[in-house]
């Protein structure tokens, strides 16, 4: 019987102090935001209007590699961190592989993900800028019931947008959001001149993350005392996720374990860049080699089917613009795609990594997906989160080709959140209804035509 | 700042070995089960129809003190256990109380709740004496996820009356149990006998635990290769459970705590006895002494508003007699109770300790029970179930009672799960139509006339 145990555990004063920005060491930066009028480099006064002061400073430096994080956000840190790093003995017996499988396990909290963990950070300094309220969008849902808890916390007003389709499929979270005091409504909504101009163009649309965004964006800066916060895509969310690595790591050195492989799902890169960020230091300062696997849906593959060019962060394009791995911001996976990894578009961080050949990126269809979901479920007794399933899968197709090969490699995966309020998606994967359509390279094509010029 | 972390966690190598038999250290043993045909004790040939063999020993045994935890099961229990116990430091400051706050939760694994402790150790025995599937009963959902995660963990076929008030307020559980394979029907069905004669006799009946543990009785016993198991109320659940209480004393005794008072939900005494259980011990051998309090719903106060008698266990009275403070075996609480915790009677241990003294009872409605989980979930960010609510009230008024009198009573209570299935009855009370009703002694008197005569 080995001595590592299932589940490590950090001490909490083992938290850590500071976030860690990937940019720091990054040799070719990831290119700034434009202002989509003028093209040119969005300064932090244009940016002010949309996001809290502290968070826009974060946003834009490229060049500090810690930050410190408030004594305030450790201690509600500590209601749910450190998260466990889990070792899959049993998965490893399932699947008969010599690998050795890790998993950092974010999915232990009322939010079920890793989501509040930057949540908490932008309510924190929405607070202390004397801010009344935020808004945001939400897919999944996990971000938006992140931050309702986050914002009641702080007493902070909370207005969610939530993507439609998953409103509709989802109508538990809204009630979590509410127990939390937030306000959440269906998007496209006719509350926003965003809002109603897109269903005016596609009624009956199912929603997107772009769309949201563009009416979160609109009720933030037209509201007095309010701002917008985002659970994904910016550099900020990075750097608030890095604690997932930095902990991740910390576990990991704690048994003198050393990662062969590192994966992670990604939808905009909130998890991935949260989990990879202090690997990456690593690579980037050529201290140790990871391989490093982006796992995404292939209903929505930005990475490995998009394009690397400047595009809108939202389909209202009211927002910046940011040089990013995009499908076109109009895009919009198929309903029947489950669960999040819905967004159009990919980190400007991670994007310029992948450019840069400093990671892979792989796609599963939903099938594939659920199928791992069952496994994993069944025998390591956590019903995994579809988007978190994505990396299951990666990890477990590396784990069967240490099989053929007899590596005892060590694969570390992200599991970012629990499945309980998917099982609308997993009753479909049950019945046989799940649909596996990918989108066609005329249809991803004629997204990517639309792509704003900008040079 | 206090040296006591947020969450105390115990290492793997320190889950219990054993578990521990409160029985054998009651001076008044509970009384035995009787044969309704003829009303003399049940002997453990009889049992063995139902129940698989050593789970009838552990049944019937009221001396031997600890029973060794078998390794198959500790290795389970390592892949979520042990569970934490956590100083609930907002909530103190949020009442501003001098009290201590402490808080056992198990609802960090899939099945949500503590139920899954007994349902491996069932489970176990089960696959050992060769049966190919059981059946049970599931109320509120728990117990049958539970028994779903640990039939599939051993490979047995695992088949789960649901009472139908649940099934349809909770469709998200039965694709859970699905996830880990379960078959699932909601009770009373037209798939037994005596489902059909409880539809004949009440058409249109919401079901109740009473009933579907009828339902899932029959079926065992007319299935070859199959047994009944149960979640609640047996003496061998108490026993299973005991784990929990074991594990918290052992965290307690770390940091030196000494508990004043130790509380819990009371549906049929799964969680209750096994948090009390070693606290019990040392009560009832006179090396320590602890205020202990049952919390139960005002619309199923079986403790507070029963009878000590001997009972059917079930609705159907196919099931042994069991000596229980019960409301009578026919007693359904009204539709509009949310949650589990609708169990007629209580567990014989528990009914005999609360007989003899040592210990109390309160209840409460569900109006309160919801208040103090959204202030739970608000401040200490775990969505709580509805049933583990009950004890977080009597232990937030424990807590405020402290204010008053300037004591700093140390208070521990269970947290026995997460309400993520449980959206549609915060719902109610978000938009105030949850109900207060409470069964009149005209109603309670009119089911315990009917109590089987025994003497």
């Amino acid at each position: 019987m080995s001595k590592i145990p299932y589940k490590i555990y950090l001490e909490e004063k083992e938290i850590p102090k500071v976030w860690y920005n990937v940019r720091a060491d990054m040799k070719n930066k990831p290119a700034p935001l434009l202002n989509p009028a003028t093209l040119e480099p969005m300064k932090p006064e244009e940016l002010c209007g949309v996001f809290c002061e502290e968070l826009v400073k974060q946003e834009m430096d490229d060049n500090t590699a810690y930050f410190e994080i408030p004594e305030e956000i450790r201690d509600f840190y500590k209601m749910y961190r450190p998260s466990p790093l889990m070792r899959a003995y049993r998965l490893e017996e399932k699947l008969q592989t010599p690998a050795k499988i890790y998993y950092k396990f974010e999915g232990n909290n009322t939010s079920g993900s890793h989501k509040l963990n930057s949540a908490i950070a932008q309510a924190y300094y929405a607070k202390k800028q004397g801010l009344t309220g935020v808004t945001t969008e939400t897919g999944a849902g996990q971000w938006g019931t992140a931050l309702s808890m986050a914002c009641s916390y702080f007493d902070l007003d909370c207005k969610v947008y939530m993507v439609k389709v998953s409103y509709e499929q989802k109508p538990f979270r809204r009630e979590v959001m509410r127990t939390y005091g937030a306000s959440v409504t269906p998007s496209p909504s006719e509350e926003t001149q965003v809002g109603r101009k897109i269903l005016a163009e596609h009624p009956g649309t199912t929603g997107s993350l772009g769309c949201a965004i563009s009416e979160a964006v609109e009720k933030a800066t037209t509201t007095p005392g309010y701002r917008y916060v985002l659970g994904s895509v910016l550099n900020q969310v990075l750097l608030h996720q890095s604690v997932i690595g930095l902990e991740t790591k910390a576990a990991l050195d704690k048994y003198d374990i050393k990662a062969d492989i590192i994966i992670g799902c990604a939808g905009g890169g909130s998890n991935l860049g949260g989990l990879i960020s202090p690997f990456m230091g690593d690579k980037l300062r050529g201290e140790a080699d990871y391989r490093i696997i982006a796992v995404e849906p292939a209903s929505c593959p930005s990475f490995t089917r998009g394009k690397f060019a400047y595009d809108f962060c939202d389909t209202g394009m009211v927002c910046p613009l940011a040089k990013m791995y995009t499908l076109g911001s109009d895009f919009i996976p198929a309903p029947n795609h489950a669960g999040g990894l819905r967004y159009h578009g990919m980190s400007s961080i991670l994007s310029q990594l992948y450019h840069d050949g400093l990671m892979e990126a792989v796609s599963y269809k939903q099938t594939e997906v659920f199928e791992a979901a069952e496994i994993f479920a069944r025998v390591e007794g956590i019903l995994p989160a579809p988007e978190s399933s994505h990396a299951i899968r990666a990890a477990m197709d590396e784990a069967l080709k240490c099989c053929e090969t007899g590596e005892e490699k060590t694969i570390v995966f992200g599991l970012t959140g629990t499945g309980y309020f998917d099982m609308v998606a997993y009753e479909k994967f049950h019945n046989g209804q799940m649909s596996d359509y990918v989108p066609t390279d005329e249809e991803i094509q004629s997204y990517l035509d639309k792509l704003p010029k900008t040079e």
